[in-house]
């Protein structure tokens, strides 16, 4: 009888959480990269080495832990659990380390029964899911797909002027295994929901049918720098103005398509003193929507929308596209196979689509995938709130072990 | 016969211009008491010698340079003139440096025609006129004029997390003067529009009667840092929307009462990335209006428009006063003094208030003070496209002559 290990899943989550931790204790910081990623990823390697997991590091470093079939088992194709581990800015303990975590619990439980699998069984951590640091995000899963040359994300240069092997290599983790060695049987991925309705519902499990298609974009804004004391208001070529006109249209815009979603999360002003008019913004724009017609519809609506303030506002805008994925749809059979396990463990449950995007959704182009959510406090995520209750984190990891004692053969 | 050396003032102007040059040749940036500002001090200084100034440095890092009167004359209260030479980001070679440098041409003046002046005349570089890395701005002309307490000057902390009397010290421009012993007997600035007005009305002189009133704020909203994906768009406390509501706001009130300037200069994004609503958004406030009741109504609009945001979109708001100057009316006598010169020297010439805040405004405190401008071009400053035709910038150091020449007693 296989079962879960919640003391050291719950213990490893709160270790990995402390790695990085900011100076008020409260959230952490591990951008994808950093040192403090390092010992993050360090520290995964050596939980991977304590289960006797065979660890390889593929060119783009994502982490590889391995559970061997059986001898005659062992040429089968590996069904995949994973998540990454690096974080936005003053993050939670959660948010894709739960993934990681919970897949090691699944080997230790075979571990401790001393059962081999009938199949390979592997752990990833994924690089730079967050894209924080290197865009796109999900940049680890996506080479793991083929879906961006590897050589290509290696010379992406970060917003801090880095590029990206180099840090790689600086942190020990530019592998040289590529990634098409580990074409995966299946892929699942346990998540914290990141957002607001399995608590709303009452639900302990969610079971991820498909995931929103994502938009990413950098504006840059060009107006005119002028002193703020002499320039008459009509005078103006204040692009300041014309990124706050951007963020309301946007607004108004997801409050009448309630479906889409839009988020200015970054806006830099230049050159950002108080009595100059300011001659340049640079601003991301992040545009979601389950529907690929309708992502594609405000993304047109943007583009006319900046077309008229250009001529409105007399500046320059130009727009670049940081990211853009269409909407995913899971495996219907890995679907069901989780809604029966949640459903076999007396679990409450409810299908959703994600709002996040998440490493499943590369993943789902060379091998059936599917995402199993738990609850997050209040929907809240990306912040040191970030919260899901242990008995919660738990019921998830029974889940993943469920689903993958099914999904094997 | 007094005259001006035009050659020596154009190339002192140009020498001075390329202290702090960006590497792009084109603006310089000499922020108070950075290491380019102190670079700019000692040229001053080296050219306030060659002319055989007395160099006086007072307790806020002030740089007065001193003709001394013949000896029965030389206990009259001195005739000044000045401005500053610190400079925002990236800016043009023009704003305060003008004065200053305008100021030793007079000397120069004074000094070849081999006259010894019937009073003491002094030439003063302020300390941060520009307010960029320690508020309020103006703060030597403040400090001077005894409005400000020289100590609680010197205790600033700067954007940067400097304190004021340990960077004064860094550069060597920690004087132990106190600026009472140098109350003038009248004050006279000459300065670059910076506004768009006397080229628009093709005049050669502003006379400037009065002064707009000043009001900065910063303001920090407090919203909640969540998942840009997953989190509903009527669930959010997006800091980054009031800020642009407050941008919107300001715009449209300043069309509708064109006295007014409002400009949001700065801002900055927390935590500043793509995904992750904003939590936390600071930005400036810069407010100007010649008349003070009007100055008061636009400053009491923001309030309950920052009231009514903190209901309607659930977020914090508190804003901090950086500084707050009353309008300012020049002297009548001085004003009409620069006229009569402009009127004499056959220039064609225009009454007008300024924009901008200017070290003549803090002065006028303690002495009869008046400014005069020449014309920008465009109306362009805080810019490295500032620029004032040569024959123009002769033109105003010609008036200034004309008027210290009739003031001195």
């Amino acid at each position: 009888m296989l079962s879960i290990d919640k003391n050291i899943l719950l213990q490893q989550i709160y270790e990995l959480g402390e790695i990085g931790l900011e100076s008020d204790n409260q959230g952490r910081t591990r951008i994808a990269l950093s040192q403090d990623e390092k010992k993050g990823r360090d520290q995964v390697v050596s939980w991977m080495k304590e289960l006797d997991l065979e660890v390889k590091i593929d060119r783009i470093g994502n982490i590889i832990g391995i559970l061997n079939a059986s001898k005659d088992n062992q040429n089968k194709k590996p069904l995949m659990m994973g998540s990454h581990i690096d974080t936005v800015t003053n993050a939670g303990a959660l948010d894709g380390c739960y993934g990681v975590l919970a897949g090691l619990a699944i080997i230790r439980a075979y571990k401790k029964a001393n059962i081999v699998p009938s199949r390979p069984i592997m752990v990833v951590a994924f690089t730079n899911e967050e894209g924080i640091r290197y865009q796109p995000d999900m940049m680890g899963s996506l080479v793991f797909s083929g879906g961006l040359d590897v050589q290509v994300a290696l010379n992406t240069i970060g917003t801090d002027g880095t590029r990206l092997e180099d840090e790689l290599q600086k942190i020990g983790y530019a592998g040289t295994v590529e990634s098409k060695e580990f074409i995966p049987y299946k892929y699942i991925e346990l998540h914290v929901e990141q957002g607001p309705v399995l608590e709303a519902n009452n639900k302990d499990i969610g079971i991820v049918e498909n995931l929103q298609g994502i938009s990413w974009q950098k504006i840059t804004i060009e107006g005119k720098a002028n002193h703020a004391g002499t320039t008459p208001t009509h005078m103006r070529f204040d692009a300041g103005i014309v990124a706050a006109k951007i963020n309301i249209f946007l607004r108004e815009y997801t409050l009448k398509n309630t479906t889409t979603l839009a988020t200015i999360g970054s806006q830099d002003f230049y050159p950002n003193v108080i009595n100059v008019i300011p001659s340049k913004v640079v601003l991301s724009v992040d545009l979601r929507d389950p529907s690929e017609i309708k992502l594609k519809k405000i993304e047109e609506a943007l583009k006319i929308f900046l077309e008229n303030l250009i001529k409105e506002e007399r500046v320059c805008i130009e727009s670049e596209y940081l990211a853009r994925f269409q909407p995913v749809k899971f495996d219907t059979k890995l679907v069901d196979s989780i809604e029966e396990s949640a459903h076999n463990l007396g679990f409450t449950y409810q299908r959703l689509t994600s709002g996040a995007g998440h490493d499943a959704q590369m993943i789902s182009s060379i091998a059936p995938s599917a995402m199993i959510f738990v609850p997050s406090r209040d929907g809240i995520s990306h912040n040191p709130l970030e919260h899901t209750p242990e008995n919660q984190l738990v019921n998830g990891a029974n889940v993943l072990l469920e689903v993958v004692l099914k999904n094997l053969d």
